[in-house]
């Protein structure tokens, strides 16, 4: 059983075929500047080198069939024809408070993705078309949608409701919904099995850091807390996002520096951050060279967030009353063990101690906990692809 | 020696006279509705039934002048004359990032506080008009301008900065400040002397919850974070403040709700929080008694604003790595046995656990930990007028 699953921005299609017999990934994919000039295809046969294919891609429909071409041609591809496809997965950002789990696409589901645009207006319109086109090129083959807030619908109302007139959230469904969910289950499930125990009986705090950021309180396989909100500006600092911050400081900029709705949306998450307040980059790398040549702003935006997801563990740890184990996930949280080392600097206390000999690895499942440690620290690299996959595969069975 | 502590709003003046060779209130009042129609005195001499004076109070300078009436006067006073008081504290709300503690007021101290009125537009001016009365009338005697964020001037930069570019931090000073910092660093004192130990080897997280609500983290006899931030909106649910919410809210709102700067300002400080959540009131006893009666949005809010006190309870042990003790003052913390229960249930694993026969008490000064916990929990109301006070004295010797 083959299942192809996309992942569809607005000017962008990731894409990956796998091979649900092994779990193995066959070929793999973006299409890149859909609706612009000098869009392409770049298309990985695993085992292959990557072909860059330059092509114009008016829109996500020809690019889906693009995307079919180069897997089912007879040099790049993996194959012979489209019929080898048994389900599509698609990843969408938003799924509101109607999509508690995945579910198999249908005219009623199409209708309640489109009514979550108003919550991720940058988001699920891309999403939607790239359900279209492949329904369009593959009308006869299940799809199945699966939801990043998904996995955060467990939240007690106290965690997920905010201290603003209860109206508001009656009205517009405004209220906490967090992120990364399928990222957060995945890596939580891995980790119970690599503790040998039942996830049922465990209390893990996951953090996936990449250039987006998010931690997730995950109480016996379910989330109870996460650190992004209504959109994935809250929560910690992130590569060019704020994070949480004094609501008063928007006021106060939108009348200092005469800023609109758009202005202010477009600094706290496009020009703020580890970017803002290093000057530097959005990119860890770029900023901690920087910081070691001696750039006292980029050792600042590294400490701050360090610092910012050392506070989420704590107070994660206090709300589960305890942990299993916490988990690094995702570009910084699997591959940067400087961050890592930062963070969990002087956690003895809530029983966090890593060996940091172990801790000098990149991008590989494994438990740097110092020798008995209370608490399990993990390194387990994401596969948002495989956990879609799977999701599409349990519902096709 | 006698020291008047003043505290001026911008309508309101309220003081006390403290007699400091034995810390004992001499009086107490407040005016109210200065500048307004139906202005008035209330004082009490303690020992003594307060006495209300209606008069025409058309400024703090004629306010400040009926106090020292009230003071002196062969009925209601309690000195000789205006020659019996040795100095003057102010409370101030704002003193920037200028004053790191106490000063004795001089020409230069309120050039540096007007500074500060861009900072705290609400507060600082009715604090600088309360200091310029107050010299009007009592020319020779010594002020004192102690600082509602001074105590928070030793948090590290990394818990300072918002993750916003640098520049805005160079331009506007815009960071985290913190406030209550007077109440903050007396119950921390006082929590030292109760466990018999220096401060400066003592770990103390102080919840100070009242109608404005903070918590801080006191490493060594150091405030190394807090919870509000640049103004008093950010962080616990309170009264009638949000608190903390994903930054994105504010720009949709305005979007959605046709909300200007000054509107969305009004909806997050004075509509939110607890009476926003629960539509009954801003009052815990109200809310308390709707709960208690079945009103499920009442229940909703006191759920709301115990977690997030929760919550920074677990982040700041994080941070401090274990701490000595948690102390709660102020109207609620000191008052409300049923909030300090639901904040503090199930936080063994953090080594805080209750005697919840020893909890039931209001506005004494106890240990109510349960025998062998690790942490210390302390009930320790607030006096802010005496912090004032022996701030003031201590700068005079």
């Amino acid at each position: 059983m083959k299942i192809l699953v996309i992942n569809t921005g607005s000017s962008s299609l990731k894409y990956q075929l796998i091979d649900m017999t092994n779990e193995n990934v066959l070929a793999k994919g973006v299409c890149d500047r859909i609706g612009l000039e000098h869009s392409f295809l770049k298309h990985t046969r695993i085992g292959s080198d990557p072909v860059i294919i330059e092509k114009d891609l008016y829109n996500h429909k020809i690019a889906v069939q693009e995307v079919l071409s180069a897997l089912t041609d007879s040099k790049t591809g993996v194959i012979s024809s489209m019929s080898e496809i048994a389900a599509v997965g698609h990843r969408i950002v938003h799924g509101g408070e109607k999509f508690k789990e995945s579910v198999i696409i249908d005219d009623n589901v199409m209708a309640a993705i489109k009514e979550c645009v108003e919550l991720a207006p940058l988001h699920n319109p891309a999403n939607i078309i790239g359900i279209e086109a492949c329904q369009q090129i593959m009308p006869n083959i299940p799809m199945v949608a699966v939801f990043d807030t998904a996995f955060h619908q467990t939240m007690p109302p106290y965690a997920y409701i905010y201290a603003l007139p209860f109206e508001i959230y009656e009205k517009y469904r405004l209220r906490k919904y967090g992120f990364h969910g399928t990222s957060h289950k995945y890596v939580a499930h891995r980790a119970a099995e690599m503790l040998g125990r039942p996830i049922e009986e465990l209390k893990i705090i996951t953090c996936h850091l990449g250039n987006g950021a998010s931690i997730c309180a995950v109480k016996y396989g379910k989330s109870i807390e996460t650190s992004m909100g209504f959109t994935p500006l809250q929560g910690l600092a992130m590569g060019t996002r704020s994070g949480t911050i004094d609501p008063a400081v928007i006021s106060f900029l939108m009348e200092k520096e005469k800023m609109s709705v758009k202005d202010i949306s477009d600094f706290l998450n496009k020009k703020s951050g580890v970017l803002g307040v290093s000057g530097v980059s959005s990119d860890f790398r770029d900023v901690q060279e920087a910081a070691e040549n001696g750039n006292e702003r980029a050792k600042l935006a590294l400490d701050i967030f360090c610092y910012k997801v050392k506070r989420f563990i704590g107070d994660y740890m206090g709300i589960l009353n305890g942990a299993d184990a916490v988990v690094f996930t995702a570009g910084i949280g699997e591959n940067n063990d400087l961050v890592r080392s930062m963070i969990l600097k002087d956690m003895d206390f809530l029983g966090i101690v890593i060996d940091e000999e172990k801790n000098k690895v990149k991008g590989k499942e494994i438990d740097i906990s110092a020798p008995g440690a209370r608490v399990k620290t993990l390194i387990i690299p994401t596969n948002e692809e495989l956990a879609i996959a799977r999701e599409t595969k349990k519902l096709l069975s």
